[in-house]
């Protein structure tokens, strides 16, 4: 039987890394528990047993329990050595520093790979032909790629140019291992790769996030997506948010380097694990599409951040930039390309081209708002055939940021909030018990207070009403009594919390009330809402209109359309067509600066109402 | 006074690197002289008395004499330790193996960097444009690209493209620098660099042979050459004949970019001279030219060579192909242009479309043919509007190899050999005591020993003459006996020597005979005979004719041009018209391949007689 806890008691620091969150623990409680309380997902299979290990960690710092039996069987003495533990079974002795690797912590990560495909016809930016070239000899003594352009034009093919360095390393050893049978793989008129003949050729979309990475295999010919994979973006060891990461480039010289670096290898494996998953071969990938937020694209394509952390904000780049997967170090076929869509601004990035794509706002006859929520939310009105965008300042409130009890969406998060004739109801992931909040479970819960008139139009709480109580730090609601929650700590909303989502609603609204004002139009002119991204497809839609984040609309007016960036890199990659729209609407897309905004501050102070 | 020479007495062997040549050395005589005995220059300003430092060496292996007080006055103890030595005060005492740096190597090797230069307009590559830019406001907040494209339509150059990630990733620093004053250097419609504004624009063009490379830095706008430079060519560590290093390419893994990265080095090397020369800063260069014979070309950009070396020879590349300093590592600006001329065949490279540039082949409307003599003589014949070429396997005894006394054009080469009236007249490079015989010198050997009566059509020597000796070898003439030469041996032509001279103008005589019949025409219809390449330069022209390797033509038809192929590189650098033509040329050129050509064998043994 595992000893479970030591019998040390007092209160410790456990700091949690790559994601740099910090948390008290009670003397005795599990690695586990305490990355639970600090609303990370460790992954626990057989929770918390000890047999299934999943739960790895290492410990950087600090001391924590001996190992257990059960960690003996795990981990070769050298592994212990080096700090390598189970989490369900090691317990913090003192203040320590806990490393999480991806594969312990992503798989109870929520990550959205799949979202609303807006229909096309497949017609992929590349084309094969299945070349039976004659060998060389005295007599014919062409250049290898004389010999192939020749071939090609044959083929009904003139004018292919093969220019790229890598195409030609690999050329001359392709022909002579196939026998002169190769398949010749052009993007336009470049050839790309050479295959062995009718071997299918597959695509990579890529949706970088600031928080997650999703990456889509595709089969080129037939439009099918063979797997999907999501992962943690890695270079949240550098911090969170994109200042930090930002900052860290300035601060060290090969900073943008190694976020580039660490990116790129976390991709490699996304794409190993992604093959493997198809029984496919990563050279089969002839070509990728990458969209992310500007910062992201920058980073991904290492171009210079700096500028985008202080005002004016502008990217270094705004145009579609066409990479080669050899100068990226991506490994897939060595000359695919790489697609970046464009920038349309520093706060508006090539995933908001990706979602504009997806869903053809840039077609629509119709008046149509599109939100792409997140710490920072992109928002474009399609109106008269225009295109204007804003980025709104939301904060982390709906990522679990900011908010004491907040966590990620993750086992154990209060994901819904309601509140019926005076009774209180939660529900969590999982249906496990409950150890924090998460930004859909928060948002229902500052609605479904003032509901209740709980809280006041200001967001403050009354007095007086049940399940509040007075603390240091001002009037609480207590959402989960401490004997009710999982970590035996009650689980409360603050005053603080409130305004948390008050400033994160407000910046919103205030981004649409201002897109209509711009186009001289009212909610009431807009067709349909379009609510992208991973926290808009678990909100509670009655939840966001009632403490006006969103328009009050009647609920058939919005559409809740999963993740449209990576859906829109999908798109842009099975087809030619999609992929020019998408180079043209980042230029056609009008930039609406809130900030600068006539009545941009009044707006915002009415818009913190709820 | 220092010590020049130990009391040990007996014969050791010295291995020079990079060359890589072995030489037995009298015990006692100095590293200096056991260099020169092997043909090999070593810079020595002040004749070997130790006080201009110029022949530093390093001893890799052996013993050689203490370090001399002027050794000491030079090199520091850790120095010393190191095995740097000066090459005038040290002797072997034991076999030793000792590296030459290029600085003390490569001054006294005859290096042409001059040639004939047909005249062009001067119409550079790119194109410079002086941008006074407005800041980035919050109510301007286009990205740094588009600000750039913008400003470039104002000035004229509408649609250009900024799409190569060097660029883009300086472009954001590079307008903060210059507080938005920048001058953008566009190659057609691409950026490809930023300067401060009214920064000269310039160019690099280099020719990269087996055994040497030259290099020139040029004014793009004014079309100076500002400065020149030559070295030996690294890769001669790894054989001094191509088929030697295509070997290593295949037997090491990493050997193909080995060499290639021993070439940028040294190019980087010679770049950063000709800018202190010049007094200009490297990122200056913002477009460069590079030509080489088809296996330096693929070596250089880092292309399989192994299909070079055996039948049927067919390159990897033959078309022109743009390449970027960045993706070669080359030090000038790290998005200009480089842009390697096409290839004809798998002898017949870059660097001989460069001669036909320089040489005006490609639009002449006289009959000419152009020669460039090496151990591979490339030879194109112009006529009627069209162009022919083909390859000869003249081998190594014009570069002083395989001939027993044989050495490179260096100080003590014997360079011109005539007899008259039965005298012998000797003439060495630098006037320096005769220390072997160079390529120049051999071809006069041989012309003036047949027209003396001492050789016979055959080749053999005649037994009885004045000046012959019978060795286990055979009959030998002895050019000086061993009392005059500078190392105390004998120089002398055996009959191997004459058959190497035999081999070689059979080849090259065989290969104009060839190209003259394929185009049903005679020697005599040639209205001109160009000849390049170093050693083109320096041979007697009546000593060829007189051994049959060229036509028996009056002089006056004979034109010895230098090193074209640095020339046709400079011209295609400082003309966009050169450069246009340079690309058609070897789509023009037909290939005659010698060794399936009707008559081949007869041919080229009738070319044997002398």
């Amino acid at each position: 039987m595992p000893t479970k806890s030591s019998p040390s008691s007092g209160r410790v620091t456990v700091e949690f890394q790559p994601i740099g969150r910090r948390v008290p623990v009670e003397g005795g409680s599990t690695l586990l528990r305490a990355a639970q309380q600090a609303g990370l997902g460790i992954v626990a299979l057989c929770g918390g047993d000890g047999w299934c290990e999943s739960c790895r960690v290492r410990i950087e710092h600090g001391n924590v329990t001996p190992p257990t039996d059960s960690e003996r069987a795990v981990f070769s003495p050298q592994l212990l050595d080096d700090g390598w533990r189970l989490a369900c079974q090691a317990a913090p002795l003192t203040d320590a520093r806990v490393s999480i690797p991806p594969e312990s912590l992503d798989a109870l990560q929520r990550l959205q790979v799949e979202g609303r495909l807006a229909s096309v016809a497949v017609e992929p930016l590349v084309q094969a032909y299945d070349l039976h070239l004659s060998p060389p000899t005295l007599q014919d003594q062409r250049a290898d790629d004389e010999r192939v352009k020749e071939a090609l034009e044959e083929a009904g093919r003139p004018g292919v140019v093969i220019d790229e360095l890598v195409v030609l390393e690999h050329l001359s050893r392709h022909l002579r291992q196939n026998h002169w049978d190769v398949r010749a793989v052009l993007r336009d008129s470049r050839l790309v790769a050479t295959l062995p003949t009718a071997c299918p050729l597959l695509g990579l979309a890529v949706d970088i996030g600031t928080t997650k990475v999703a990456a889509y295999l595709v089969d080129l010919e037939a439009g099918d997506t063979l797997a999907k994979s999501g992962a943690m973006n890695p270079q949240i060891a550098f911090g969170e948010d994109l200042i930090s990461r930002i900052g860290y480039t300035e601060r060290v010289p090969a900073g943008r380097a190694q976020l580039q670096r660490m990116l790129i290898d976390t991709l490699n494996e996304m794409i190993a694990a992604l093959c493997s998953e198809a029984s496919v071969e990563p050279w089969q990938i002839v070509q990728a599409v990458v969209v992310g937020n500007t910062a992201m694209h920058h980073l991904f394509a290492g171009l210079p951040v700096e500028q985008l952390a202080r005002a004016p904000y502008v990217p270094a780049l705004s145009h579609a930039l066409l990479m080669r997967a050899s100068e990226l170090g991506l490994q897939i076929a060595p000359g695919a390309c790489v697609d970046l869509l464009p920038n349309i601004a520093g706060y508006v990035g090539a995933d908001h081209v990706a979602v504009i794509l997806a869903a053809e706002l840039w077609n629509s006859a119709r008046t149509l708002l599109a939100i792409d929520i997140g710490t920072n939310t992109e928002i474009t009105l399609a109106a008269g055939g225009t295109l204007s965008s804003c980025s709104c300042a939301s904060g982390p409130a709906f990522e679990g940021a900011h908010i004491r009890d907040g966590m990620r969406a993750a086992p154990g998060a209060i994901e819904h909030v309601q509140i019926k004739d005076g009774e209180l109801f939660l529900s969590t992931i999982d249906s496990r018990p409950p150890i924090g909040i998460c930004g859909s479970g928060i948002l229902d819960a500052v609605a479904a207070l003032r509901g209740a008139g709980i809280l006041n139009e200001k967001g403050a709480i009354r007095r007086g009403e049940a399940r509040t109580r007075e603390t240091v730090d001002g009037l609480e609601y207590v959402l989960v009594p401490s004997g009710q929650s999982g970590h035996g700590r009650p689980i409360t909303i603050s005053r603080n919390d409130v305004n948390e989502v008050q400033l994160a609603k407000a910046a919103i609204r205030t981004g649409i009330d201002i897109l209509l004002d711009h186009a001289s139009l009212s909610a009431g002119d807009l067709d349909e809402i379009l609510i992208a991204g991973a926290f808009g497809t678990y909100i509670d839609l009655t939840s966001a209109v009632a403490i006006g984040m969103l328009p009050g609309l009647p609920r058939e007016h919005f559409k809740q359309i999963g993740n449209a960036a990576g859906m829109g890199a999908k798109l842009a990659l099975l087809s030619r067509t999609a992929l020019v729209e998408a180079t043209r609407i980042a230029g056609r897309v009008q930039y609406v600066e809130l900030t600068t905004y006539p009545g941009f501050q009044s707006k915002f102070l009415k818009n913190m109402y709820l």
